[in-house]
């Protein structure tokens, strides 16, 4: 019986691999059939992209004006729109309207090229009223699972189709260097192995199987590549990487991502060592589609051509701006609000600067992706297919999302988890309002509206009072964000006399992009201030920070109890965080970066043994100030419960070039509560001709233990996991020895 | 008559040139014919460096134990040896005596081949008791005065030789990325043409036309490359610099310093890219030795072969380090404790795993420069030779070169000059002492005891009391460097109450390399207290900064009336400092960085066009933290006078690719009072392939105005200027537009 269920299972595999590859045929078929039909116009138009509100009626904000619409499609012949209606997060109703004024549009024009619909459904269809709201990616990362990621995607992708829109801008593949970026909690943090699994985990929850069903989407990897590295931190600023280093970290994510299937790319918006990366032959044609083989749609930024000209200053004209963005690769362009990129390609055509090959190229990636879309087809929603959409069931797995990712940095004394019947103050600007639980990218752009949007959630504040009572819970918000006032934080430290302990609500106001830069990775002082007077009155305070990026603390860090970072937790956060200050769920949540101490000491956990100088190797004559020290390091995270470590074994202490290794380590719950525990291998190369990283993460895995029970964790790590990039770009592994670190326990071998 | 002076002149030249390429022959035969007859042990000795109180016999600090020395210089025949005797700065004829005692001993072996003694004189001989000690290097930069820097390069070799030691590690040519980084101040600082002239210029100084002669020492430029861009700004941890951008930036400064004829060049102790650079062959013997022809010596910095073992694991034995190090190109190693270094490497040449031609290309490099030195015939000085050793004519020197450092960067309400009879308050941390003037590298390696040794100079407070009298300046210290104190903070406000004006003192303690390390570059605490406090009262505050690298001051900044940058000006600049205050001395400095105003905002001045977005490409949605925003731009120094800008001409507004382009432009002094101007002239190229900067210096002059005089200065652009170093590492010019921008004027050309 075991057999025959084997059998079965491997028949199916070959059929779905069969069928796969016979669809794949297909398409190709039909790809290269209408593309022979197919005008340079009506192929440059394919290249095209324009933004929905672009087509709107500036009389009727929301609404298209017919004869815009029309001209975008039928005489542009443009392929792609993008973005959110004004005033943004529509319906599932009006979304398909929208919709349906399109396809109907498209279904007018001669080829009847379904257009494909492109949206910044970030953390859920979360340009959709009432969608599932999920935590933000940093979030996810910070789970440590990617079963619940996978799952979340899966929703995601569920909801934007019931919006009709089978596109999404989404996963964020970014690798942030400096944490001041603000985009920071749109990546998965500074682990390239957490963002990989990570990245991963979205592609397959919003692709599925069948990236044509109803209930699956395109994902579209970000920002390619670079983007999150700038040197000073500012959004759309210069970045400065070595190939070597870009190979050996940021790379390894999209080559991940696209094993597992991703569709289509986005472009940075930044450049690297003096090159914009829309400008890049070299990223984007030979490494991303030859040397990878990324056979999707390479889709760039918005504007990022014109900015080649505007601002990079690489192109003397708009015009040469698309010839060199063009011949680097770009297959559309988000241009998004006019058809200068349209008029200048067609003329670039004509005169034999852009070879039609490449826009054959360009074409026919679109196409394919349209039909493995299945647009031709469907390209609305049938509203009765989404009978999920914002269900209690969804809402459940956000919850459960947020409750795992929600991460306890600290907790002296054991002052968590509360006890319901003692008087609390909750206090601090984030406190009370859906903006700071959500972060950007919800419902608008910068998130500015998710307490109109949101109205029926919860905030920290309701959360509470739904929790224990409204007369337990005293409120005032004791800081503004920015502005400092004294009058506002007596007022806090007044109430405080009442209240048992203190719920400290700190962090950062909505934000994504350039609006969201920082000069100064402080807290604001206005919240520092509320912050000390507090510690004054020497009662137990818990910190929960809502904050994309970990603004520094540790002006008074030493006088809280208690820490929890809770990042851009969605909708559902400020449930999931009660339940875990209440004890109702045990905290499992790892930090995913380094969190830092202080402004110029920013150093990241897989450091280089130089940045972490041995005290015997220090100089005897002076006091060093030790250069890594973070406030809490990437992989803290706190349970209520004890986990204890033991048995680590390997299977060969001595391997050769082909060997994998099998690891063992016994875990156990030594504590009095069930509890969920990340289990993190950490590997070392203890000599590399390239200076090695004092450690890297190589595998985890999330277990849950009842009190006293034990389970084994087993990894295998292969040789690429002994690998890093050479000087000559290749990835080699070197004989020596090498230590395995899980928890405090370690283990060498060596390759001979 | 004219013509005859023109052509004894040409002869001059000629005879100087033939002669000098005779003396090469002559060296490089004698180099040849001593190596022939030296045994692999006498030759590897000569690669060995050893610190010079390593020989010192424990109970007498400061003297040779001769058992030791003997041992060092017979037995393992080393070649070098460095560093200052205990306990620091011993005088010249304590210098006398050490380098006799060296000399006999070298005089005692088979070959009698001198030993060759290094010295960090750093600004001036400041490892010699009496010496002249100018402004560290950050000062010279910032007077912009190439002739008075060489000067001072010439005195510091006058005063080295007058020490019996021949050869200064100097100049420092490290281009720091970071600001935070702790040896900042021994930089030129952040911009390349700047760092270029003036380490010509201390090359020239301290060589001469020959270098063999008793007031002349050889450079040592340091440190080979890359070692002032750390990420975090620590020190001695990686860096991270693509091949591109070293060679724009970083490189330049060596390609000129090397032209100028520097003798030798000492190894960085960091990695770039992962690559420690004491490791790279490709940057030392591919990039320094082969592409740039630089003949001269490779000294590793402290220890650090071992260091490829201890600290960078890219060696898996000390002697494995030893290997990678030599075949890397390093000449000499700067062991400096022990000889595993000499053992290593004869067992290394003996198992055939160094060739002997790479000790032989060593040897010959440090002999030719032994003879160049022309130490076979004089290894230590007649003191009767240098009567000006520390004399007023070389204080005059210094005190005029701290005079043209000091930056004046802001005067609100023409506060300065201060009148004599006015009564003041002297406060802050930094004000009565000399280690805040002098800095780390003063007679001990952090600087600590100058106090001691400068015992006859003025701190600040003490030029105020010869300035104006002890009856009209009131002192209290006021603040710590580190601790706060209220009580002393209240003892500065309360003393002011009887004072017109406050000169308020801050700065930074005495440091130099990883003791220097900082985390926040925020100025202390406790000093930032102080400012706060002191502007309450409203009376006009006169900052003074005394720091090696500029300590963010924005909290109080806008309440300061007066901003005075000294940097690290050295023994003369509490005079030099005064002389300015009381307008005897009209200030001319410029600041040679960008001196920052948030501690997450380190843009430079050359940034890229996408690092100052100008506001019409801002999007609306939001407000944006503009990033460039420095507190004081690179190029910031005021006079008390005031200077007019007109007739900006150029020669020709469209050149090819051979023409030279001559610039014109009128200065006038248009205030009332004699002044200098140092007139800089900026290029931007408005579109390139690699993304251009903003604007780069390339030419700048230092002029002298009386009030109404106009002066016309005149700058050639070459088609180097005009260059960038592209994808391919290639300088290149590119087709296009450039704008020449002198002060508020420009000017167009295009090339063809």
């Amino acid at each position: 019986m075991k057999n025959a269920i084997l059998l079965l299972f491997v028949f199916s595999i070959c059929s779905t691999t069969w069928s796969q590859a016979n669809k794949k045929t297909e398409i190709d078929t039909k790809v290269s059939e209408l593309l022979s039909k197919m005008t340079l116009e009506e192929k440059v138009g394919q290249m095209t992209q324009i933004t929905v509100t672009f087509f709107e009626d500036p009389k009727k904000p929301g609404h298209f004006d017919p004869s815009k619409l029309k001209q975008g499609i039928q005489d542009y012949h443009i392929g792609s729109i993008l973005n959110v209606p004004n005033p943004g997060a529509p319906t599932i109703q009006r979304w398909q309207e929208t919709l349906t004024a399109i396809s109907n549009q498209a279904n007018k024009t001669r080829l009847k090229i379904p257009v494909l619909y492109g949206i910044d459904a970030i953390h859920g269809a979360s340009y959709t009223a009432g969608a599932t709201l999920f935590p933000q990616q940093i979030g996810l990362a910070a789970t440590f699972n990617t079963d619940l990621v996978k799952r979340g995607a899966e929703i995601s992708a569920y909801e934007t189709r019931a919006s009709s829109i089978p596109w999404v801008f989404s996963p964020d593949l970014d690798f942030p260097r400096n944490p001041a970026w603000s985009r920071m909690w749109e990546s998965f943090g500074e682990d390239t192995y957490l963002s990989s699994k990570m990245a991963v985990a979205l592609v397959e929850g919003f692709e599925g199987n069948n990236v044509g069903s109803k209930y699956n989407v395109a994902s579209c990897m970000k920002h390619y590549i670079g983007y999150g590295s700038t040197t000073t931190g500012k959004d759309r600023t210069p970045s400065i990487i070595p190939e070597r280093v870009l190979r050996q970290y940021d790379l390894t994510i999209y080559q991940a991502a696209i094993k597992a299937g991703a569709k289509s790319v986005m472009v940075s918006s930044g450049e690297i060592n003096g090159t914009p990366v829309h400008a890049s032959k070299h990223l984007i044609t030979d490494i991303l589609k030859t040397e990878l083989g990324f056979t999707g749609v390479v889709v760039t930024d918005w504007k990022d051509i014109i900015y080649l000209h505007t601002r990079h200053k690489v192109a003397e004209t708009k015009r040469d701006a698309v010839r060199i963005a063009v011949m680097a690769g770009i297959d559309m362009s988000m241009v998004p609000e006019e058809f200068s990129f349209y008029t200048d390609l067609i003329d670039l055509v004509q005169k034999g600067e852009v070879p039609m090959s490449r826009i054959d190229d360009a074409v026919t990636r679109i196409l394919r992706m349209k039909f493995e879309l299945n647009l031709f087809q469907n390209s609305f929603a049938n509203l009765k297919d989404y009978p999920k959409f914002g269900s209690a069931e969804h809402i459940q797995e956000a919850y459960k999302t947020a409750a795992e990712s929600i991460t306890l940095l600290k907790n002296n004394n054991a002052v968590l988890p509360l006890n319901k019947n003692e008087k609390i103050l909750i206090t601090g600007a984030t406190a009370n309002s859906m903006k700071y639980l959500n972060g950007g990218w919800s419902y608008t752009w910068q998130g500015e509206n998710s307490d109109t949007y949101a109205a029926d959630k919860y905030t920290i504040l309701e959360a509470f009072q739904n929790k224990i009572g409204k007369e337990n819970v005293l409120y005032t918000p004791g800081a503004d964000l920015e502005n400092e006032n004294d009058a506002e934080i007596q007022k806090a430290v007044d109430l405080a006399k009442d209240a048992s302990k203190i719920i400290l609500c700190l962090g950062e106001k909505n934000y994504t992009e350039t609006p969201g830069d920082i000069r100064n990775l402080f807290m604001s002082s206005s919240q520092i201030k509320l912050a000390l007077a507090l510690a004054k009155l020497n009662k137990p305070i818990i910190l929960v920070l809502n904050e994309g990026r970990p603004r520094l603390i540790s002006d008074f860090e030493g006088k809280m109890n208690t820490v929890i970072q809770c990042y851009l937790p969605g909708n559902e956060g400020a449930r999931a965080l009660i339940d875990i200050i209440y004890g109702d769920v045990n905290p499992s949540g790892r930090l995913p970066y380094n969190y830092p101490r202080y402004p110029n000491s920013l150093e990241k956990y897989n450091r280089k043994y130089t940045e972490s100088i041995a005290e015997e190797e220090q100089n005897n004559d002076a006091k060093y100030e030790k250069s890594y020290s973070p406030q809490f390091e990437f992989g803290t995270g706190l349970s209520y419960t004890t986990f204890k470590y033991s048995n680590l074994k390997i299977d060969k202490n001595e391997i050769n070039t082909t060997d994998e290794i099998n690891v063992s380590v016994d875990v156990t719950n030594s504590g009095k509560r069930a509890g969920k525990e990340s289990v993190l291998l950490y590997l070392s190369d203890n000599f590399a001709s390239i200076t090695p990283e004092f450690k890297a993460l190589k595998r985890f895995e999330k277990i849950s233990l009842e009190p006293n029970e034990t389970k084994t964790v087993k990894f295998i790590l292969n040789q690429k996991d002994l690998q890093f990039v050479n000087e000559d770009l290749k990835w080699i592994s070197e004989k020596g020895t090498f230590t395995i670190r899980v928890s405090d326990l370690n283990k060498d071998f060596s390759l001979k």
